[in-house]
């Protein structure tokens, strides 16, 4: 039976990347999108997200999210990361399909509520949506199978503040929220994603297996590939979001540790994600009963890049 | 020509060991001990200090400083690590001599004005006297030699919370002024103290060949290494203040990494030192003109373990 799972997103080349690779995955059964600002206003990431379905030829809901942060004002979207339409800037056609007509925190709610037990989320962008489906519904935490987050850093330095990941700073109170909720937990943030370098000569293959999807992909990704080697002197991209899906299929492709994770709210710390290790205890307030994330450290880059070639290729 | 210093101090075991180290130092010229709170409170640190001079035969005057932080509430007193007077509760007798008329500040201001350019901060607790300094005469960073601190973390965690070491976390608001200052300072945090492991052996050489001060930091550091021992496991205790004097003396003992310090002054990262390596900028407001910090990040345990020993047996 394939697992379950709603991706919350807010695409954005690397989240183009991982929906992709997750509809092509016969172990996944993608009940739906969810979206939220983030790479990309929340109107164009629900474009974006509907655009996506129709390319892979699916016709699950896309549900519309959250368009602000829960406390800390907003901040400018990354044009200079993911082109101002969030796909490279390569003139993608609009979708014609339309959202559904429920927000994306009640749509995840009324999924979890239909598959107890069963649906991972998968969360890709800012956590405004889980938040927003935890304030209204907390008993869901005991119902979510597990919940996989691109987002933070322990000892690798932020891309945004030197000690905080983009998307926990762009809803910091979200996300404590979530890594403070009784569910479980696994995050990737830039300790593994920056370990992992996807090349064009990746998406060529893909390219000439696939050219539907396998066109659109490189074609995105050189806006995308451009940026990072600019910032950094390597040739690609990392391999953010479409890290959760390949944890969702095989989670043995990573390392994990675990840790206690809480998320500074504001001053110079904002959007850092605090980690107390299993075993350590803090005599500050903050951390009693924090559940047990399982944090990404470790990741075998080679059999990550082919689970998403081989996926896509099929 | 001796290199002019002034301890800033909390003595503490670890306090007592670096200012024995540092009246040892022929290549030091030790103008004065100011004392705040932190291991103990500033009246018993004040104590502490003159029974210090007193026993090492010096008349160098002791300076008593703030009492309290800047802005944050005080915490408790870490009796389980200092023992309740902070020299292991061994009944050592009190000093004779008294403090100083002024205050620490304006003992370090007068100093640093009578010598400009040629002296040295060695600051071994919060950093309360320093900003108090710093506030009265702002001139003074430009007319200090350079300011060797203990205190922070980089990539090792936190000794108080995750992410905080004591001394900082003690008194969050004057470390950051002291880190964004325009003066020289050098970082000696537990990203290398964690690295040195003092040892009865070496301590019981010393008491053989020094038994007057040997004898004393014996007994004093027995309180300290079983609460070591009983927390991490090590036999023996890490080597935090006196290896300051030690970078004094032979910088070249330590690796060092450069960057902008600045300190979280609440909420969950309080007290964390957050670095932002020279080379690297930040999007974020409070980045800008933060002076370079030597981080020490590497240290030869062996040498500067031999050093300590052989000082205090000259």
């Amino acid at each position: 039976m394939a697992r379950k799972i709603i991706i919350d997103t807010d695409p954005g080349i690397d989240d183009a990347m991982a929906i992709l690779f997750a509809f092509h995955a016969q172990e996944l059964e993608v009940l739906g999108l969810t979206t939220t600002y983030g790479n990309v206003s929340v109107e164009q990431s629900t474009i974006n997200a509907l655009a996506l379905v129709e390319l892979a030829g699916k016709t699950v809901p896309v549900a519309k999210g959250v368009a602000v942060p829960r406390v800390r004002e907003p901040g400018e979207f990354p044009d200079f990361v993911h082109g101002k339409d969030g796909f490279g800037n390569i003139g993608w056609a609009a979708p014609v399909t339309q959202a559904d007509p429920r927000d994306a925190a009640q749509f995840i709610i009324d999924q979890v509520r239909a598959h107890p037990g069963e649906v991972t989320l998968i969360a890709l962008g800012p956590l405004g949506n889980l938040a927003a489906a935890l304030e209204r519904d907390p008993e869901i935490a005991h119902l979510v199978d597990e919940v996989i987050l691109m987002g933070g850093t322990w000892k690798e330095r932020g891309n945004v503040s030197p000690v905080a990941e983009a998307n926990i700073i762009n809803d910091p109170h979200a996300a404590d929220m979530v890594f403070t909720a009784p569910w479980q937990v696994v995050m990737i943030g830039l300790d593994v994603t920056h370990q992992v370098l996807l090349q064009n000569s990746l998406l060529e293959r893909v390219r000439n297996v696939n050219p539907k999807e396998g066109t659109f992909l490189y074609d995105i990704a050189q806006f995308y590939i451009n940026f990072y080697s600019g910032i950094h002197d390597v040739e690609g991209c990392y391999f953010h979001d479409a890290s959760c899906v390949a944890y969702a299929l095989q989670p043995d492709i990573f390392g994990v540790a675990r840790g206690a994770v809480r998320v500074a709210t504001d001053g110079l710390a904002m959007g850092q994600t605090i980690i107390c290790p299993e075993g350590k205890t803090s005599p500050l307030p903050g951390w009693d009963n924090v559940p047990m994330t399982d944090i990404c450290m470790e990741v075998d880059s080679e059999r990550l890049l082919q689970l998403f070639e081989e996926t896509l290729c099929q």
